[in-house]
């Protein structure tokens, strides 16, 4: 089981991306036993809590963090599974989800980032994006709504506003849950034969499934462009749910730690206070 | 008075942008008789006021249009007044003012755009910035909160952002209300003997007022930085108010003229449609 930096950071994204080099498979973060995975998650669920926590605590400082956490992937890759499991342990006062569906019609009346720009992290917060701004160089692009042309603007402009949020204080880290076509095919099975998971399934998934390729080749374009110095992506091999959920907690965990937080001094004399 | 767009075109700020060189006594767009001046501007209004209701019409359509126009200036200079003149024959329906004071503890804990993206222009919109973004790169560099180097970062960001909206179908117009300090103090002095507006001062203002120098040279080096060809900045000579709204006026309307805007064909065939 890998377990150092270097190892989170063979999963980086550079100039190029081929994807089907990277083995969704593979569980570089997983152990042998179930039970030890398991245990291991849960610490690393209370340490981000803790980091969470004086993350919250530093919302009103001089110059106050902030965390963005951007999940893409395709159909029943884990996006939400994982923002349960890694924050399982955090008080949703610090933790907020925005799941991005298709564009409302107030959304269309503006740019595509104006949506997005609304929800990022404030001072202290930490945001999962279920989806994400993403989304509108994949569906467009696949679909021939947009050239490449107006691709690459918006790609440009992604990172123009990535850029924008981290000269603002926050740490962008965004994560591609890479699954196969085949762990996909028993997933969407599974959401139709449980009448508990139906509601998650739809038809238009099977027609997003039959363009499997245009989608790959659409996340390699789009990953290889915006993987920055300031905003990076990782591809996480994720039909392993234990390998998924455990490589994003490190590189949460990580990313908190680097952040060197401590609790804010406060503005009072501790012995000077007596609660009567 | 000056006439064709050429006349207009002589005030758009270049590369270079000395503010002593252009006279803020101006009256270019100003005639000899003031009942001439009110009955153009008039004329003017209700032309804009016809091309904002196809705006409007249009706001629903493929690529639908939209109009941002920021003013700037020192205190004084007439931002209000100049959306009151300007669009006194539109309807508040399609016309937004948005005004934006020192930042409030949630827009600080966000980054300089987060506020001003939120209130942008949405389709077939029409929306003046009453102060603006810019006021991130004067206030807190003057007051040498930020550095050069900071100030540098935010015009990209300026740059990047108005290209965003420009790619997004907002024409993007600003305008900088040029007036010269004596006129200002004409204009705060009737502020503090006038008690209906007296309220408009504030002691604030002075101590701006004392900063007269390094607040031109901090605009000069704002306008110049991110007068683009997507996003132009005019000077407009201002100790003349009706020079100022006439040009002003004039600017708007050929922007909206340039947009070419035709009513929106009906969904309907109007001669099947009997109304009984």
């Amino acid at each position: 089981m890998a377990k150092n930096s270097a190892a989170l950071e063979s999963w980086r994204v550079g100039r190029k991306l081929k994807l089907k080099d990277l083995d969704p498979g593979a569980r570089p973060f997983a152990g042998s036993s179930r039970e030890a995975d398991d245990a291991r998650l849960d610490e690393l669920a209370i340490e981000i809590d803790r980091l969470q926590d004086l993350l919250y605590a530093n919302g009103s400082a001089g110059a106050p963090p902030k965390l963005l956490l951007v999940l893409q992937g395709m159909d029943t890759s884990g996006k939400d599974g994982t923002a349960r499991s890694v924050f399982s342990r955090c008080s949703p006062l610090g933790v907020r989800v925005a799941a991005f569906k298709a564009p409302t019609e107030v959304e269309r009346a503006h740019d595509f980032l104006w949506r997005v720009h609304a929800v990022v992290p404030r001072s202290g917060e930490i945001v999962v994006f279920n989806r994400s701004h993403y989304e509108d160089v994949l569906v467009p692009f696949v679909e021939r709504w947009i050239d490449a042309a107006e691709r690459d603007r918006r790609l440009g402009h992604i990172n123009a506003f990535e850029r924008l949020l981290h000269d603002g204080g926050t740490r962008v880290l965004k994560c591609f849950l890479h699954i196969s076509k085949a762990e996909q095919k028993e997933r969407l099975q599974a959401r139709v034969d449980d009448p508990a998971k139906r509601w998650k399934f739809n038809l238009g998934d099977l027609a997003t499934r039959a363009k499997w390729k245009q989608y790959v080749a659409a996340y390699e374009t789009a990953l290889a462009a915006t993987s920055t110095a300031h905003a990076p992506w990782y591809v996480i091999p994720a039909d392993s749910k234990t390998n998924r959920n455990l490589m994003i907690a490190r590189l949460v965990a990580e990313v908190l730690k680097g952040m060197k937080l401590k609790a804010p001094k406060p503005d009072f004399d501790p012995a000077a206070v007596k609660i009567v």
